[in-house]
């Protein structure tokens, strides 16, 4: 049986690129190594629409969140976190571990929190230094408008600190124009590779104040990478057979182009969600991220039997709810190298699953609803 | 022209492993996952000689050293850092980031920190909860005596913390018979594999440590990790297709044997000596490790030159030395997927390349002298 990896994370990687890392493992401090690093981070800052300095670290995303969020603020320092899903709430608690005071803004799982909260917060709190905001919450589905958050932040002190997760490179992000200070991702979602590599952008207004304090950090601590941008190295061995094969994704990234990728991005979330209506199923997001939806498993049904049966039956990889949503919800991915016809072929096992499981559905309705509007009909 | 790595870091992958990589990418949360991620564990606990949990990062060597460090010395409490080179001196600026105190303890490069420092430090410092060694160093060659250290640390309240990035799958390594209590390793040195993951082993006394205090830690914090070990998974997005291709090299390692591997190791290790003394060159490290060979480059010649010629005229990469060792050294790996041939490969090609450079050398001496020592004749 054919497998399709349809998660919101890892996603497919294209063939290309996972030839690339089969190839052989070569010394990473030469001339040839830096060329490398350096397409890997003018390749990040343009899928990050950004000219700011990118730092590649070896590690999961958590990691480059927690460079940003630890770097950026002082030990016994507050910072607003905003949450309404399971990421978020990682990030308030990565802070708290530093010994940061975390101020929660937040919303149930399933909504957003508004630019409205986030105001509120900055003047009831104006001794905050940071706000964090998940740009896609990959738990819920659901999207935060930084694109409105980020000049309610550049009023203020605060840097705007940004978990672009599983954002960077499928959802509309405009670092520069949006005034993101700090925006972190990893390699396995829509940068089309495996787990692994994670990058961090850093805006002038952040480096100042990273620079004027001394973190309790020194794996992730930003200003190591810095010293290295020149003719740009890393500080520590970085996983360099992964940055060379991510060469490849981002080069087919550049070709595609940004704007294109983010566009099309919408127009399967588009599909899917007009599947999703004519199968008569509900979206958990009420504001949904583009790169994934999040569906509501009708009542009196076994999601975690859906995802089985999607799964061992047809080899579709869906991904389920985490926590209290498990069973709940399913998670379908459409960014990265996930094309119509794959986003196709997940929604019609869907159909066909709730068939079986003796739910009333109409064969071909996801399908055409799918199709016409994949073609805008 | 073929390309041989020979630098002690990274080290050459088996095909196998590499064909591995070239896998589509699967979820990472499932029973799959878990059981290859159990079988790593295992065999990381295999080439560390030890019952003690194992617990797998997406990082760089440094990550699990910072790991194993800040979990185990609160902020404000002392420790003891033995350093003779570059690796041990980070381990002790890593400290001083975590606001820790760490009280050195040197030798000159190219020579070992005693026994008899470290248990006249211990006497002068019994406040000190741990004592950090670097088993092999790579930057100067040199190997510390860790199974007379060990004793004397573990009768102290003190944890012994050892750095065996370069070392685990190379050098003899006991680490439960040498009550070495965290013991870390990267995945690009002896373990056959590209750089991305590391492993650190924790031992009862220091979970014990561990668990009585909460570190400035959350990627790092080890104790988040324990809890995910029954039934193995990992907090955060692991490096899984880098797990899965361990998993083949460390087949392989199984296979062969451990201690096959380590006398295998000081095989090659007394082959590269012989030829060096016999083209009338010196080492580098007083008392050194297997897994590398650091040589002197004779007076009046060029360093950087000569590896510059061993690489562009020959393939043959071997590392030089860093910081003020730069054109002093030159460092040969004979660990891992490095064969005799290999090595010897790297010692014909060195004689060739000082008889370019006008050096006086005896075209023959160097293979004469390895072979010999090779057989043991």
């Amino acid at each position: 049986m054919k497998y399709r990896l349809l998660t919101p994370g890892p996603t497919p990687v294209p063939e290309e690129t996972l030839l690339e890392l089969a190839r052989p493992v070569p010394y990473h401090r030469t001339p040839e190594a830096r060329a490398i690093l350096k397409e890997v981070l003018e390749g990040v800052q343009y899928v990050f629409q950004t000219q700011n300095d990118v730092i590649a670290l070896t590690s999961s995303g958590t990691g480059a969140m927690e460079a940003a969020l630890v770097c950026a603020v002082p030990r016994g320092a507050k910072a607003i976190c905003a949450y309404a899903g399971r990421f978020g709430e990682r990030w308030h608690k990565l802070w708290q571990a530093f010994g940061i005071e975390s101020v929660p803004v937040t919303a149930p799982y399933g909504k957003a929190v508004s630019p409205q909260q986030i105001e509120a917060a900055l003047k009831a709190h104006p001794d905050a230094v940071a706000v964090c905001v998940v740009h896609s919450e990959t738990s819920t589905g659901v999207k935060h408008d930084l694109a409105a958050i980020g000049p309610l932040v550049a009023k203020t002190q605060a840097l705007f600190i940004v978990d672009a997760i599983s954002s960077a490179g499928a959802l509309e992000l405009r670092t520069d124009a949006w005034n993101l200070d700090l925006v972190a991702t990893g390699s396995q979602k829509a940068l089309r590779m495996p787990p692994g590599l994670a990058f961090v952008s850093v805006s002038p207004k952040a480096w100042q104040r990273i620079e004027s304090h001394r973190p309790a950090a020194f794996y992730f601590d930003l200003s190591r990478y810095r010293a290295k941008l020149k003719d740009p190295d890393t500080p520590f061995t970085p996983a360099h057979t992964l940055l060379r094969a991510l060469q490849i994704s981002l080069r087919r990234i550049r070709a595609e182009g940004i704007e294109n990728i983010w566009n099309n991005c919408a127009r399967l979330a588009r599909a899917a969600r007009a599947a999703v209506h004519a199968m008569g199923l509900e979206l958990f997001a009420e504001v949904p991220a583009e790169g994934l939806t999040a569906i509501k498993v009708p009542d009196g049904l076994d999601g975690v039997e859906l995802l089985q049966r999607l799964e061992k039956k047809y080899g579709l990889k869906l991904a389920g709810g985490q926590d209290h949503l498990k069973g709940k919800i399913v998670r379908l991915a459409h960014m990265g190298y996930i094309d119509f016809f794959d986003v196709l072929a997940a929604l019609v096992g869907l159909e066909c699953v709730l068939a079986e499981m003796g739910h009333p559905v109409r064969l071909g309705s996801a399908a055409a609803a799918a199709q016409q509007a994949w073609l805008g009909t």
